[in-house]
């Protein structure tokens, strides 16, 4: 007989997920009622108007999807790309290479701008490529590549897209809560992102919002949308405002108080003071990595607070320092991914995750990993460092 | 600012989802971990096993889907059917329906086998079908309709679909956990389901299925499955066995906690156990329900325990009905859909809501606001009649 599953204790400083709020936790955890109940229904708009507070934006096309991030970023492409058409997919990380596989899978084109991991996607060499191909129906990028720990200026982008009557899909799944997302601001056209980072609740749930443009154009498709899940002409007349909401699958209960309440803690914060708080950590945790003698890889200038991608020393392995970490504290951080895999570690400070015990913490126990393995680290400093910044 | 959310107390009699039992609901709630950490993926096989064990296969592939039931329908056929194909698809519901939307989005041919609402699929012109299209690539149907309460011949119709050389896709959504769902004696193909039927788990999680005709299928296809986030060669390399998983999409972790529970729970009280307790208490239901002077309208013969429509009295207005049960009694049943709109109210007891205290709440509560709004019902027969099934 297989028993009960009780999850080890953990800290979670990966790529994401992020520490879960115990507040959040306890939402999930409440009895389940139907997806038309009148109180699960208003529910649902209070979801919607705390998605459009985070996204800054008032789109009125803004709703989870009922599926992972990767499913908002399906949703953004199949619902506005057709066959036969052209998009031009900057990919500096393994989630531009996914867009470019959904662009490819629609049978549409990928006109692809590549740029070095670690490096934020240069702004000249899209235009170029959007310039070559007029009538290009969208540029598609990732804001902060979970990768690498890059962030791309969304707001230069977004007005290149316009610039060329193309629509932006834009990847905001690391970004949402911890840096800034400014959909209206920036004139994003299809933004998506996740629940399980910065917002710190369960994994899940992928925010999407869609601007007027965005709307317009998939109103005026040639072809059905090729996915019967996704398709936001249905998928709005269950999330669509009014009291009389079309059946169209069954939300995820649970999940969706998870959501709304880490939207809730989100608003007591406030957003600002959000992106503030993910800053500090950032600070602090860079400090004391720093003082400790190790390098972050990625240029000040676009490096995303939320996500650290350190340098691995010369000679090390770096799983096995990953392992410790996990065996003896229960410390969970990120491995490198594709042309960074063992190069890199990633830390992330997201959400929950990003508060002075997971800095202090992280910082302790890899300093005493590192030292045990006989990595080149200074002991001793990299606390007094981080606690400057964070106490002053 | 916005409040938390807590929601009121229900009691889930629709068609789904059903009351999810409180070890569930704690089980959601356990601390989220890392989807590559290796408790979490001990965790995951076991999921896989048990599932296995409720589908009764020994099908390798067998995994839940990161999405709702709808995502476990659209997962069968974007990695079963390419362009070109034609699938018989039998629609006597809502969901054969739905089935037929995801062909035609595919650019396959639906040829659609149509029974009225309320009856099960009809066998001899499936066969005529099959007969009338050789070389179809599927046939597809739903065993337990929750739209009418309808299960239809899945073994013969599995048999049917095998003697043409044709894959069975079988919808097992209302059925999996509350009566016989026999993939492996069947010969059933690619077989889905949910998590909040007969599970008594959260909505969210699509558990599917794949037989080794269907993964063959899958890997001499011509074409690359449309969906990448549904992308079963792909998907498998993350659920698959062995200790190292390649990372494809962050898993639904805390829904996965309660899948995992309820899954457990079904392993504690046995598989055929659960089958019979769901016919008892339908059983119960129906004895009260005729007792009281209302009908069934669905044969008996194909009648599903677990999700009884039942006739609307004549002149009643059934929305009202249904609005003051769930205003005073917080009890939730389920309206007729599509043809059946305004004609039947669908009773489930499913999972956790097939319980005696349901069943009884159900009657005490449907025949005090009948007998109220002077529907033609015999007051004071329901309990005895049911108590006589439940207690002798």
């Amino acid at each position: 007989m297989t028993p009960s599953f009780n999850p080890p204790q953990r800290m979670l400083m990966g790529p994401g997920p992020s520490d879960v709020h115990p507040r959040v936790l306890a939402a999930m955890a409440r009895p389940t009622i139907g997806h038309l109940d009148p109180a699960f229904v208003a529910m649902m708009d209070e979801v919607k108007a705390l998605l459009q507070a985070a996204f800054r934006t008032g789109n009125e096309l803004t709703l989870p999807v009922s599926g992972p991030g990767s499913a908002g970023m399906e949703a953004c492409f199949v619902n506005l790309v057709e066959p036969g058409d052209t998009v031009v997919v900057c990919v500096n990380g393994v989630f531009g290479g996914r867009m470019k596989e959904n662009v490819e899978r629609l049978d549409a084109t990928a006109v692809v701008v590549e740029e070095a991991w670690g490096r934020p996607v240069d702004l000249a060499r899209v235009e170029a490529a959007l310039k070559a191909h007029p009538g290009a129906k969208a540029l598609a990028f990732v804001h902060a590549e979970t990768s690498t720990g890059v962030q791309s200026d969304a707001a230069a982008l977004c007005a290149l897209a316009a610039g060329h009557g193309a629509l932006s899909i834009v990847d905001t799944v690391t970004s949402l809560g911890g840096t800034p997302v400014l959909v209206d601001e920036w004139g994003g056209d299809a933004v998506y992102s996740g629940s399980q980072k910065c917002l710190s609740c369960t994994p899940g749930l992928s925010p999407v919002t869609f601007s007027p443009r965005a709307v317009a154009a998939m109103q005026a498709r040639r072809s059905k949308c090729r996915s019967w899940l996704l398709d936001f002409s249905l998928l709005t007349a269950y999330w669509g405002g009014g009291a009389k909401r079309a059946y169209h699958h069954t939300a995820p209960i649970n999940a969706l108080y998870g959501l709304h309440e880490s939207l809730v803690m989100l608003q007591e914060e406030g957003l600002e003071a959000s992106w503030a708080r993910h800053r500090k950590m950032h600070d602090a945790l860079r400090a004391g990595l720093e003082a400790m003698g190790l390098s972050l890889p990625v240029e000040a200038a676009c490096r995303l607070p939320q996500l650290n991608a350190v340098g691995v020393p010369a000679g090390l392995d770096e799983a096995s320092v990953r392992q410790r970490l996990l065996e003896r504290y229960g410390l969970e951080i990120g491995a490198g991914l594709g042309q960074l895999a063992g190069k890199v570690w990633r830390l992330g400070l997201m959400g929950n995750s990003a508060s002075p015990l997971h800095v202090t913490t992280c910082l302790a126990a890899l300093e005493a990993v590192l030292a045990e393995q006989g990595a080149p680290v200074t002991v001793g400093a990299a606390l007094p460092a981080a606690n400057r910044v964070l106490f002053g």
